[in-house]
């Protein structure tokens, strides 16, 4: 399956994104338009109002996905250039991808599809589930096969997500359930169905350093500082948007203090772990995205930042191997224990806040199941449609055409970028004999 | 007083870590409260105002403190995890408990304590004290030893602030004499009672590298960016804010461009100092804080900015090195050559402008004391006060049980993280053979 | 020309800063203050709003200049330092000096120069133009020749934006014209008369580690996160705001994908240059300058971002070794590529916008030139202007008094910082035999 660097086929990138880009531009150039100038003073100042209310928030988190999340990926040592670039490539494919598809199916009127902020916004929101996705088969995959999974990935999300929030009415402000649970589900099936039974052996390359382990902190804690923009955006503004920040703030503050306790009372000699700290400080504001703008106190915040960082360090420590030797199910950055755990710990919270809520503040559900049990279904929605949809994409990733690269390359920014050197190891293992031996190597 | 890695109490941390946030979540589910929805659409508008005013400010003062403040810490080579790790850490503590502590004395109404947004930033104020503190010893402490020095600084913090703005009705709207100089004089003299009668020997691992300097810079330039953010953030919406912004962009250009004159002209073959520029690039906007939102001249900003570099540069070349000699007194970050001195440069600035300003506009000053006494008696409070605490704090970071680390392994993330290499040193000197000789270690 | 190490003029620079900023602190004590403060309620609420809409992209450019552009500038591995201290510094130093003159050409009434944040944001575009030419001449110039630089270039850029904007009434909201092709054009003929007809060989500190080329694109992406802020800030609020973001956002993904399509395929063997990337994912944002906030379609922005990055590619593929080669024209960053050829491609692309664009709306032309007309003659003088000042530039700056640095110790930190070690090289090549040896040079 995976290809030797000779027959590497280095012209179906950009044939893929050229492609790609061209068709865009038609689409473009056929179907969107942006709104009419507005011809009142009264209109203008409503879309000065609108700018100045959502544009900070979208640089914010266009700083948490391109610098953020983009440094939090570099704890592989000789892979970095590989994962700021791809992490930063699959933004801005995803993003265009969501765009044509949510205009054609929730915005052509006339002919017509009108472009604004926020719906730039909710692409970019589409395209985090594919960021999230990758982290389950970082430094093993090709930036094509990364392309064709974003391309699967978008349409399934916006079909989850309509599920989910139009017609089973499920609250969710975060992105808990339709974002972090749907994304956490759909890349381990990816990777399930794309390494197949054979469990992943520890590849030399594949223990950070620590420079590239402190690069990755510094990713953490932009995305640290930065969530409350992600949770609050989407909300009403005024007192729910208040709360939604303030709830955020609280929830990843615990989150911080408890992955210190839950990493030093998990190692023999107390030390902490770099990767429970780059993940498990974020794991309070996965969790409370589905809740963070509902009337809940702020202890149950607090209470829900500690219990997600805690199970966050726990599924580091004993789940991700677990699931390694029994389902031989690779997960390279841990995304089920970030993602998933703290994910379904905040659906459930929501599930409980819901339940808790008097009747006429729970939000207007439009279907008659009770609310309770809407949020119970999307959680179950969230959860079975991305495994099942990431399987498929994982067995279509394994087309020999894509050319995931072979063992000896993985995790080697060499096999994509012109790097000068790696100066990090100017032993004999350098690049240039490696792939003089894969060239050798039945694949 | 050190404590060999053998008998080192790994299980402090976690446990004191665990109980605070324990008694954290209990103390909110018992008293903390959101405020009621509003009920109106005005209040609606009124709080969606009110968040879209501070939350961009606030966001800017995260960055600061986890990014900024974080990076400029890391200059010490081989501890740059743990400077960036328990920078954040003691964040989220000192946060947490300031919540508590503002809460019992300034908002306890009918049993409950209204959280916002205003109010998280205050707490994320006192914090800020903590972290400039950690400076003075940073490195030589353990983790430990850091959350008491928090715990005592906190409500020292809120006592001396409660009698220098509200008691005194000191000006200082920046934080230059609550902050800067309160937060100076605590670590200086937590350091002088932690460390003793005894000059600490120059550590091997104590001089950074090119790399660890570069991290140390784009810290500075970080904080150099948003100073203008937090100095403003407090000031009355309108004129008062504009200045304040202006004044600190005036004052930090100045004294950017002072930093290298004084630094060059001081170095003996004109090269630049890396630690000056990291420090001094910084003086203007901490003298600058007391005087910031005043009717004063822009030129004075100016000639804040630049005198307040040039004593920074002037304290790092000649008065820590003095202070250690003479009074053994150890300052590992110059915290009071970037916090202390042009934090009573800027005092004295307060002084002028209040003296000089006209009867009507110098604020409403609660005490019978003219304007400028009470400047001068804040001062007065914010060097003494501290000192005396700090010294104090500092003999009860003594205590063996708080584990500071032996000489040996001091500056060394390999104490508290599991590093997996130190690329930078794959000599003999390995953390391995260190903890080795340190279990020999006599302590 | 260039001066060995032994006569090497330390003193220059803290003296010519020293003499600037007194000089100003002198100018503004004398020239420069605030507004009154506002008398009327309303008042203060509009300065307020003013504060609130202005000061979020405010910062958002600072992080860009300060940290984004001094870490995409750290691309050379041994004088990363410099690069962001001399980036740091010249912002700084031309921010205030374009203060000043501007103070003195458009704004002094009645012997007084009203500062607000508007007009410091105006003085730091025109800074901007100064950190762009730099890219020319980076690594071979000493600090003294840069300031140099930076004096003459901003009376002629503000010279040269006069014409442009005011006389030609250009449109040109993102500063394509007047920032980005007139800075590189001036650059490029600093360059041309600084080195001469000598072409520089390749210095064996020239080429980019790994790490370095990291640190340069996290650079990058700061930067094009950023981009829509500093091409919307000077737009109308209100649709022509909310359009001009729209289309820097569109022209930056597009241009973005086009990178790695173009560097994917003029590489022989498929893989990306980090060169490439870290200029290309730019160049979209250049481009989309000049018709930004005009009624252009959503396709447009596509087209015109797609179009630059390919030409951006395509000039480091091409044109910069053959300009090199035939005009020895050196051109260190390829700001010809980055600023030069999209910005001439957005140029001409505003050109056919005012031909395309209703009568009405092309705003109103001061001139008797008809619309496109102006775009075109603006263009021409900020193609021959900045050419001509520069090389007239670039010629003074051969002064010996200027201290070029010798061949030897070009793009090397140790020249201009106490820097500790170079912890990349441990080799006998370390700066203190380079220096012994560049003392016995014979220049």
């Amino acid at each position: 399956m995976a290809v030797p660097p000779s027959t590497y086929p280095r012209r179906l990138l950009p044939l893929f994104l050229g492609l790609f880009q061209g068709a865009l531009l038609l689409f473009f150039a056929l179907f969107v338009t942006y709104d009419e100038p507005s011809a009142q003073v009264e209109d203008t100042n409503l879309v000065a109002n609108q700018v100045y209310s959502t544009f900070p928030f979208f640089q914010d988190i266009q700083v948490m996905l391109v610098v953020g999340l983009g440094l939090l990926l570099t704890f592989l040592p000789r892979y970095g250039f590989s994962a700021l670039t791809h992490n930063f490539l699959l933004l801005n494919f995803s993003m265009q991808w969501a765009l044509v598809l949510q205009g054609l199916l929730h915005h052509f009127h006339h002919g017509q599809i009108h472009l604004d902020l926020h719906r730039l916004l909710i692409s970019v929101f589409a395209a985090v589930t594919v960021l999230i996705s990758v982290g389950a088969i970082l430094g093993r995959a090709s930036p094509c096969q990364l392309l064709v999974m974003a391309t699967c990935e978008i349409p399934i999300y916006l079909a989850s997500e309509w599920v989910i929030v139009t017609c089973l009415g499920v609250l969710d402000v975060g992105g808990t359930i339709t974002i972090h649970i749907f994304s956490c589900y759909f890349g381990l099936g990816v990777s399930k169905a794309l390494f197949g039974a054979t469990q992943q052996p520890l590849h030399p390359k594949e223990t950070p350093t620590t420079s590239s382990d402190l690069m990755s902190l510094v990713g953490t804690l932009i995305l640290w500082v930065f969530w409350p923009s992600f949770v609050a955006v989407p909300c009403q503004p005024g007192d729910a948007q208040h709360r939604a920040i303030l709830n955020t703030l609280l929830a990843m503050s615990a989150g911080a203090i408890t992955t210190v306790v839950a990493s030093s009372l998990l190692e023999r000699d107390g030390k902490l772990s770099p990767g429970h700290l780059q993940n498990g400080s974020l794991a309070g504001g996965v969790a409370i995205g589905a809740v963070a703008d509902m009337a809940v106190p702020p202890a149950a915040a607090l209470a829900l930042g500690s219990l997600s960082a805690a199970v966050c360090v726990l599924g580091f420590r004993f789940l991700t191997p677990l699931l390694a030797r029994k389902l031989t199910l690779h997960d390279q950055c841990g995304i089920h224990n970030l993602h998933g755990l703290p994910g379904i710990l905040g659906a459930a919270a929501s599930v409980v806040a819901v339940l808790v809520a008097p009747k006429d503040t729970a939000g207007s559900q439009p279907s008659q199941l009770s609310p309770a049990l809407c949020q119970a279904a999307g959680l179950a929605v969230a959860l079975g449609a991305p495994l099942l949809a990431g399987l498929l994409t994982g067995a279509a990733l394994r087309l020999p055409c894509l050319a995931r690269p072979p063992e000896r390359l993985c995790f080697d920014d060499s096999l994509y970028f012109k790097i000068h050197d790696q100066a990090e190891s100017p032993g004999p293992d350098g690049s240039a004999e490696e792939e003089a031996l894969a060239l050798k190597e039945q694949v």
